[in-house]
């Protein structure tokens, strides 16, 4: 838990071959409600084809100073730590992304890093950018794809720079992943790498880093010659990564958005059990006791975090987005939330 | 698997707002046959409610003396590696117990323990109170509760000081760690963290450890009116500790101590399946095959290491409990046991 | 991914007490077609009971030069982290191979290596053999046997060591390691160990390593009186680690190397999607597109690699084993597989 919310991880390729190439990045950044997501990731990498990146990048320096975007945003870049060449198309997207629009950014992210010293490289290019165009040191954030074996291989080394850099956020990449690893969709899907998402979880918890799972690819399911949105599938891994403690997920579409906005909100049905709980559990406390059975659980101090946690994420998100809280939470339940954190404070 | 046998780790708070504070405590220390936990771990944590902890000191200090226990007992301390009034009052803690009841003592528990160097303080904090006191250097060992991101993170390291010092087991706690993580429970639990009972599992083998696991704190199931002992969920949970390889499961109520006894026995059915298996491989390997298919399964030198685990288990509880493998294996299949067992020395 | 091929791993024991000691090796070495496995591995450990040793050593140096057999041979030694005695005979058994049966083997398998220092040593053993007796620096690889918890602990250092020594394979060792953590057959089988295989295949793939499953020994099943060769629980088990990304399975029997073999090619119907799917996304790229949506799938340059991988297996197999290429596809996917590889060049 970090108190910065990613809830969705957007990507938007920043250039498309449409009449207007930019079409779904103002999409993106027109959004609205549910629809809108936490962080919107313009994408200048495999979203965007090859002979439309300088455009992609023009669009990018084009509409964030004018985008009504409420959200933070965080425009990936190319890089690789096997190919050169990739990582000095991402240093110059890098410093013209923080020349162009670095006050509208808030970090990059960056794919396909390898080792630990590819993420120094990485690290080491927007410090460059920053301070070369006159942002104060640590102005502009950095969240990682961790997709590459190396990267798996380094990961707690990786994640622990989290705590004295820029560092901010690692985000996972299954799809590049699994062709690495050579994992193979017999039919039913690729691997969840559950060993993969607790490491992510605990690493980033250790220091202090958002963690975000990968991008669903199976958008639409037909099924007799009707095409339909793949809701349950998508709904289906995204409470499996809140379940294991990721704080957000990547969505690859606006409906993506809109579910994964809601299911990393607690249901009412969890508000109502946890703050009931903690009311109870405050009142056995204040007679004495350290343990206590609430609805046939054990609840004691250390239970008590989780709910805390619950009542914690509804109190950040309604700051930020009071039209989301309002839309899923009774009002009576939503003011006792909000003086239970008050009493914790 | 280590000689040491800890198959029940029962926490019983130390004081309760009860005319009988010791109450719990107390009723642990006097527990008999199966009810009686191999490790009885009197709680001065998060069981004890912060006004009664120095009433829940003096009654550990009281009862111990007089307690007709068989097994061990490793009271718990409070500890923190973010907060250092918590390690300070467990620093007390400690001093207190080993000056007062040192000799009653096997070991104790360390809770929240951080990284590496925070593990080093724990371990510090035993050995000088153990020398202040006229103990033998070692003469108390030490539990760490493994349920910080950076314990986790730190995991394999932490356990590596099992070779060398007083650390005799790595204990999970699910219930903080959750909480560190972010993990929710929407509707259907806390996740498993099966990597992490893997590694956990591992490390404590690799380094001559125990490994026990978590508290299962859905004690009650409620179903029209009616509340039952969830006896399903917790044998469930204790199977699959045992099926990965842990030592022992943590207890938070005399009938879990009943059923994670049990489930950390062989059953019957295992017992007469490897005593069986080994008895004919013994007679196929004299015939000079190196490897055999009894009932379907291929059974080599490495197969049979799995079946002197099960025959090892039941000798060693065999000897400290007899009662209880009287209990459950017929008296004949107990001497093909124990006969099997002293052919291999 | 490596581009050495091993998908299956067939132990035969070199000596077993019948008329003919070598009959299991030699019916090995003469296997064809989908029982031909990809590696031959006599077995001079476990397989191979203690008075006949001398003689399964023997039978290797005697039928290798002979054989007709068109895969890799990679004999498994003796060898233990914790037995100074067992790796005496291990390196003597190294030795006796390198020197006489040397140019006909492709490499040694070490089994129950301990931590980085104990494979550093068996390293050593193979790397002194082979100058000893005039072969070239890393003529002969080594495959090493995780199944030791300290193994295990520090696998990633130890696959570290493929980008610098002979090391060229991970292989698991699931009957010893559940023995050494204490795991149980509660008769349900032993724990799948998924954190490990994970592991696994990501060391391996981040090292340039082969990783490879481990033996199932529950080959035959009997119901009502009739005993049937296990055909699903082996294929399972095998479908699992493709699944991860594992190169190959280990095979205890002819007929599980025809189902190891088999599975570890893409399927028809998995090979005609990726490459129906790789021809759709290239045209679509011809037309300035990133990011495509196939059969409901959104495709890009990151699913186009594990496109890449089923097409890139079927020709490696197809090089080596053109008669099963043959019995698996059509001759027309064959062709649009062979001429999509190409172009990718």
């Amino acid at each position: 838990m970090t108190s910065r919310i990613c809830r969705t991880f957007q990507t938007a390729p920043a250039a498309v071959p449409r009449e207007e190439s930019a079409k779904y990045l103002r999409s993106g950044l027109e959004s609205e409600g549910f629809s809108a997501p936490d962080w919107l990731v313009p994408d200048l990498e495999d979203g965007t084809a090859p002979e439309l990146k300088a455009e992609a990048l023009e669009n990018v320096c084009r509409l964030l100073p004018e985008a009504p975007f409420s959200g933070e945003i965080w425009p990936r870049v190319q890089w690789s730590d096997t190919a050169a060449d990739r990582r000095e198309q991402g240093r110059d997207e890098i410093n013209t992304l923080v020349s162009e629009v670095g006050e509208y950014i808030d970090g990059i992210v960056i794919p396909k890093v390898g080792r630990l010293a590819d993420v120094e490289r990485a690290l080491e290019a927007v410090s460059s950018a920053e301070s070369a165009h006159g942002f104060g040191d640590g102005a502009l954030g950095v969240a990682l794809i961790v997709e590459t074996a190396r990267a798996r291989s380094d990961l707690r080394r990786i994640a622990a720079r989290g705590r004295d850099t820029r560092l901010e956020a690692l985000v996972f990449g299954p799809v590049d992943y699994a062709g690495e690893l050579g994992a193979r969709d017999m039919g039913d899907g690729r691997p969840r790498w559950d060993g993969l998402l607790e490491t992510l979880s605990n690493e980033a918890s250790a220091n202090g880093l958002l963690a975000i799972g990968g991008p669903f690819d199976e958008l639409f399911l037909e099924r007799a010659g009707v095409t339909v949105y793949n809701a349950e599938g998508y709904a289906e891994q995204v409470e499996h990564e809140a379940h294991l403690g990721l704080d957000g997920s990547w969505s690859l579409y606006p409906k993506q958005t809109i579910q994964a906005n809601r299911i990393h909100l607690p249901t009412s049905e969890e508000l109502e059990r946890d703050v009931s709980k903690t009311e109870r559990f405050n009142e056995a406390k204040a007679g004495g006791t350290g343990a206590v059975t609430l609805d046939g659980q054990m609840v004691d101090e250390a239970t008590l975090k989780t709910f805390r946690n619950t009542v914690e994420t509804v109190r950040v998100v309604h700051e930020r987005r009071p039209e989301q809280t309002g839309a899923v939470y009774e009002e009576t339940l939503l003011e006792r939330t909000l003086k239970l954190r008050r009493s914790v404070d």
